[in-house]
């Protein structure tokens, strides 16, 4: 918050040859509490103090910290055509989401981030889905601090589950403060899959950090109470499966469905890491876990009935066509003429009618897709071909989540030329205003997929069942690409080439990776370089 | 429009035994050009001119008009419990209809008649399926203003349906003036049903009247229009049938579904009889058929192809359970668990979250119910019976149109206990408040319930296809009722008692009715009398 914006003329003798140096101090001031006339006023005071003391220590501190975010944070790419330019873009990405990051402290990133008033500051799913994994391997502290945010509004989604009649916590689609802030039920609130995105965010960033103990401090509540609202809103039916009714995927586009494929199959993650997560505190740490079935009413039969619940989920599937239908109703649909539809009318959401678009085979962004990346392992790699092969040509991509997800699952399938299309969407989504409203702010999700769409697409890095395992697919488009992994405290540098590749650790014990479907041990000081096998 | 309401004191001086007579003036103007000022204004005038010539002409045109009103309108009771307070009931509900429906010029009637501020005034699918089958055996001038006044809204019909990118035209859910007036589109625009609730008071209206010469006039206009948009709208799916997907049926507990039962049935209907009324004017009225065509830009083709979606209309059925599903899914759902659902949580719309409500099997009113009794011929008598006892169990009545229809088919399946236990709750709706809101004003739908529930009820009065039928179904609790119905120019009086049943028609030429499954001609003059057969 800097008060005002006075406008500033500056004037400068200047000189042919002779560069003219502008520095610019900006500072930043936040507090839910202080009212903004004085946090403008704390802010000229820093501002003062560093024009008066220009060696002071709020350089060396920037320059630390960016050191440390760029060493960690870094993706060098050497793209052929146009090298220059693809690496400003991709650390463009990635210094949206330094900036957006940096300091996250008891609030959690907007969508926008600090750059624009759109969507008024408030955070989705976005920020579990798609930030925090690049906060997890490189800065897993803020990751933490995120989860930690989510937990302090609890309370509230405690109350949001009751409004709904439901056990459990069900926490808000679109929210600043805890309270729900979506204005129609169909694209928020029932979005009940938020839950599920919490609670894999938790199991990832707790295998890839190895942090258990946050499942002690407040995760495993989290996860109590996220798997309870799934276990009281489904139900057995006739055909002794597990249903979800009602419910609205990722995919706007259609919403209000039964047995949505992606939340089926995350609130079953859900369900069962919760059980996990509970039997692992009784394990390690009986008091831990006395206090909290104490603290919340839990005993071992409702334990045992989220595996159930689990274990019977359905999950739709199509055996005449071979893919996951994304609902129990979508393959029945009209398919939308996407061809015959005119660039004007994109993003259809702002030319149709909803009921026009719902009731039509048609996608804002592929869930089913999206499942095949957060849920690989559950997934045949021909499940994968058939399904992307199905859901790509109905995709318009009207959501800027949409292209980096499309990418790594094109990767990962072989289809290089989808996937480095998608990339690029994701890529220059702001850069080259994609989505046409770069004015609103920064797509700070689609920063994040950029980064994802490099390390988990063309890097081919997955963390299922908290095991890190790379099958690097690096596009004929791309000489070289390497990124770092912040991985149990270790940081793993990765260099792909097209003929020979090196992982590598800086510091501490040897850890185990599980590379083109191999386990290598990598250790400090001994770079493994492996040749890259040719493709059959 | 009466200006402002002043608080009026009366003073009498009043002696034992002698009773105060007040006579009562009330006048009533509208308009939508001039000003409410200038119509108080009006209101003045006319009341100044009764009060100064106190036997004018206004009491004896009252006079007349009510007589004849009555003699139309009016339903005898002889229930053997409470016979004043029953007949009471009945005659004012009848009145209400009368009140609401008195001045019709140029506007429809609201869901409140005059009585009362709730809703603002708009009108839905009531005033066509509800009140329009009293008005069109009883008033059938009146029955033919309102549809006139339908079609004078249909160029905003048809900017309606291009908004949601079909053709054709699309009435509005909820309108006073042709637009759109619905907040929100789930229970609102989502109910494409309104179309073909037209088209069938239209048929209704055309075959109980007579009156093919209102086709011409603008009926075929409406039918046209509306049948495009149904088949702009639904899809042949890869079962060959035709769908119609993300539409809301009448009942609002289930909203934007696949197929629902009662808009296909309902779809069918209007699609067909688009047709027959195109063709029946082509061969009647060439030359009108011919303006009509050019007008609309109408082919033979367009023709055939409503017939042909109409012939392939999907009707969702489950063989297992032997009933009509309320669509594709509704079956699969979770039931609400009404018995233990606390009194004070009715109506469930205003205590629990929509999606609480839509995930589960429960109904607002039972739309197949209603199929049941507006398309009785579609159904065997066993279908019929079955499907009642499914849905009955799961509608909670908590609209107020939905207790005189289950009293219609509680009647034609033999279940005489729900019959009378929901004809009373219509006739009660607002003279016991069962609704809790009758200070927002009469529920005229229900006035309009509780005679239909009293003529096609227990009369057991028909007219599918043109054709009346009568098939009484007198309960033990009346030990006579006796209606008129206004049927092709003819008065066609009905007393049903227990042991013997009277039909007779006051002029005209004779006529012949179905009565208890026989032909039988009535004509002036010469009564039918009719022993009742016992029951077997």
């Amino acid at each position: 918050m800097t008060g005002d914006l006075a406008e500033t003329v500056l004037s400068a003798g200047a000189q042919p040859g002779v560069p003219i140096r502008i520095v610019k101090y900006i500072t930043y001031q936040t507090s839910r509490s202080v009212p903004p006339r004085d946090l403008a006023a704390r802010c000229h005071r820093t501002l003062d103090r560093a024009l008066e003391d220009p060696d002071s220590s709020l350089v060396e501190h920037q320059r630390e910290h960016l050191d440390r975010f760029w060493d960690r944070a870094d993706v060098v790419v050497a793209d052929r055509r146009e090298p220059v330019r693809v690496q400003q873009a991709v650390r463009w990405n990635v210094f949206q989401l330094c900036q957006a990051s940096w300091r996250v402290e008891g609030a959690s990133i907007p969508s926008k981030g600090l750059t624009g008033g759109a969507y008024d500051g408030h955070y989705f799913w976005d920020t579990e889905a798609y930030v925090l994994p690049f906060l997890a391997y490189t800065e897993p502290r803020i990751a933490r601090n995120l989860l930690r945010f989510r937990h302090s509004m609890l309370a509230k989604a405690r109350e949001r589950a009751a409004l709904l009649d439901l056990r459990g916590a069900l926490f808000p689609w679109r929210t600043i403060n805890g309270d729900e802030a979506s204005a129609l039920y169909q694209a928020g609130t029932a979005q009940y899959h938020i839950n599920a995105d919490i609670a894999y965010a938790i199991r990832r960033y707790v295998d890839v950090r190895g942090d258990t103990g946050f499942l002690a401090d407040v995760g495993a509540e989290i996860l109590v109470e996220t798997a309870r609202m799934w276990e009281d809103l489904g139900f057995y039916g006739d055909d002794e499966h597990f249903h979800l009714h009602g419910v609205t995927g990722p995919d706007e586009y259609t919403t209000v469905v039964n047995d949505n494929a992606f939340t089926n199959l995350m609130a079953r993650l859900n369900l069962h890491y919760a059980a996990t997560a509970v039997r692992l505190l009784e394990a390690e740490s009986p008091d831990l876990f006395a206090a909290l079935c104490f603290e919340l009413s839990l005993d071992p039969t409702e334990i045992e009935a989220w595996d159930r619940a689990a274990d019977a989920m359905f999950i739709p599937y199509d055996p005449e066509k071979g893919i996951t239908p994304q609902d129990d109703s979508f393959l029945d649909r009209e398919r939308w003429d996407l061809e015959n539809t005119p660039p004007e009318k994109f993003p259809l959401l702002l030319h149709y009618h909803p009921l026009a678009i719902y009731r039509k085979q048609v996608l804002k962004q592929a869930d089913v897709v999206m499942a095949m990346f957060l849920l690989g392992n559950e997934f045949t790699p021909d499940q994968k071909a058939r399904n992307f092969s199905y859901y790509d040509p109905l995709t318009t991509g009207d959501s800027s989540l949409s292209a980096s997800i499309q990418s790594i699952v094109a990767s990962e399938i072989g289809d290089y030329r989808a996937a480095s299309r998608y990339f690029d969407f994701a890529l220059l989504m702001d850069l080259a205003n994609v989505a046409g409203n770069v004015s609103d702010g920064v797509h700070i999700a689609s920063a994040a997929g950029a980064w994802m769409a490099l390390v988990f697409g063309f890097g081919g890095v997955r963390d299922f069942d908290g095991c890190l395992t790379i099958d690097p697919r690096l596009p004929r488009r791309f000489e070289r690409l390497s990124f770092s992994l912040r991985f149990r405290g270790r940081q793993i540098r990765v260099t792909l080439a097209h003929d020979e590749e090196s992982y590598a650790i800086g510091m501490g014990e040897p850890i185990d990776v599980q590379i083109r479907g191999e386990i290598h041990r990598l250790a400090a000081g001994a770079p493994l370089r492996l040749p890259v096998p040719t493709e059959a």
